[in-house]
């Protein structure tokens, strides 16, 4: 059996010296990290940028089903997809949790190895946070801070008429890992004895329960000097966060069904579920992929070694904002994504 | 009776933007607010400081007498507190809130207003945070970010031997308006109909309802050119505290009982309920006081415009921490400050 430490045994500032004990500052611009009332970072003449989430259990997560070590690691990735859709480099994080009298010491650990873990991955330094108990629920707040060169980072709303809509990665696995999981959810509360059947589904439950962030397009860019004119994460799904660049941008859109990336493994998990693959990308969400334009004279920029995708193309905003579907038939674009507000 | 528009009429995003349409951004180093996947802030080549805190219904706040426009100001508050504890200027917070279905648009709106007030009156940009639901409870999640020359800052490890403690304004006042509120939740518990009894407690009630963070201090050291040697913000009660600053210098202490401050207003209250005044100052906490050391030969840059008590002294760790009471007998400094883990 796992051993089992109460959180009251080390106290507050007990257990934050037992989760930080081993951090080694990686990035040049921290200056300090945890142990003070707050850290310093030294830009370096860079411009900043930051952003935070905020994951709670029952509405962005489900214990049942989620490793904590995968929960930590995914509270940190879904930051730093932030700030690489602002073309970024992510340097630091600080992570708040608040944590019912459920949890031990050693849970807590298990989610601090994954946020550790993806901090090392991307080269990010945990800087500070909070610890604090929680009456009900396992929360979770994370703040991530990353550097870009003077006016160098990208908005939502540079996309110009006739940019290629582009994406990396393929979509809408993650929803169906949620609905493979929720299922098997189900039938364990009906009957526990029945072993969880994820059999072919590593793919999509992967996707879901540990996400990567995608530096590796942002360090592409770099590469090729190619600077997207527009830029967004997926998060809620590509309906929604296209109609974002659209908005922002004063634009409208065309987008083909059958140009949208989605990998076989989501394919046959949609057949399973006798849903649509098309709608769990549109709408499914939590892909965290980069959705992105760029000039037509770009396009050369782009090659086999990196997965990206063009999938549409921006238009004058009165033409609206459309899927052209693999019939050939035109719908509007409608944000169904995941709404944290509906849940 | 009060309007209420239900959340899931403006949804996730409709909601954001009511809450942010009025923006204006105060400080050059704000280079893009609320609206993207993440701010962006120029430093302008200066260092920045960010301090994180969560806030928990139930654990850090109770709704029954916490009014949501104070919840909001204080929210911000705390973190800009731990901002002037490191000698930083705050320039820029980010809020995240998690929201239950039992709170209509106007109680966020009401919320929001706190926020805005606290920004406008310490000049601090709101650049983004998070909007999300929660299944139970009230979720508050603040980042502030500060500025500060390169290397000024103030940390809580660099008191010398012989330094003068020194404390800003008044301490246990906010544990007793604690005290107060929850007495009065009590006695309207078991008998809703009886009207709360907060005569003559405005101070101490206001003290924990609406703090303010000691600006007026940081601002007095630049204009003295006074240099603290250690700083710390008072949040967990001052023993927890001054135990935090020797343990970081490595040195030792005495606290003169006699010399804390505390208000009339606090010793009223304390009567009342036939405590100790001391006890209050030393292990209440949330007073939002500074907590400093100075050099012996900066005592005179101290001057009566400012509330600032010299409170003791720091001595070579070997001599250990103690207090020195009103009658002359000497004890050990204990840290029974608030604990948010015990909560």
């Amino acid at each position: 059996m796992m051993e089992r430490t109460e959180i009251n045994e080390l106290g507050e500032f007990g257990l934050i010296d037992r989760l930080t004990k081993n951090i080694e500052i990686k990035n040049a611009s921290t200056v300090l990290g945890v142990g003070d009332d707050a850290a310093v970072i030294d830009p370096l003449g860079k411009q900043i940028v930051i952003t935070t989430d905020l994951l709670l259990e029952g509405v962005h997560f489900d214990l049942t089903y989620t490793p904590l070590k995968h929960l930590g690691y995914k509270s940190i990735i879904v930051n730093l997809s932030d700030v690489y859709a602002m073309g970024a480099t992510p340097t630091q994080v600080t992570v708040s949790i608040g944590i019912s009298n459920r949890f031990g010491v050693e849970a807590i650990e298990e989610f601090y190895e994954g946020v550790y873990a993806a901090c090392e991955k991307y080269d990010v330094d945990l800087v500070g946070g909070d610890t604090s108990s929680s009456q009900k629920g396992f929360v979770i707040s994370v703040t991530a801070i990353g550097e870009v060169l003077a006016d160098k980072f990208i908005q939502r709303n540079g996309a110009n008429k006739s940019d290629l809509l582009c994406v990396s990665g393929d979509l809408g696995a993650a929803y169906l890992g949620l609905l493979f999981l929720e299922r098997e959810k189900k039938i364990f509360m009906e009957a526990p004895k029945v072993q969880p059947n994820l059999e072919g589904e590593a793919y999509v439950v992967g996707r879901l329960l540990k996400p990567e962030a995608r530096k590796d397009i942002i360090s592409f860019f770099e590469k090729q000097t190619l600077v997207p004119t527009s830029m967004i994460d997926i998060s809620d799904g590509l309906s929604s966060e296209i109609l974002h660049l659209c908005k922002q941008s004063n634009l409208g859109c065309v987008l083909y069904e059958e140009k949208i990336p989605i990998k076989e493994e989501a394919k046959n998990a949609a057949f399973k579920f006798e849903i649509d693959p098309t709608a769990c990308a549109l709408s499914g969400g939590e892909d965290y992929e980069l959705l992105f334009t760029i000039a037509q004279s770009d396009y050369e920029k782009l090659d086999s070694s990196i997965p990206i995708t063009v999938i549409g193309y921006m238009t004058e905003p009165e033409l609206g904002t459309h899927l052209i579907t693999k019939g050939g038939s035109k719908h509007p674009l409608i944000a169904q994504g995941w709404n944290a507000m509906n849940k």
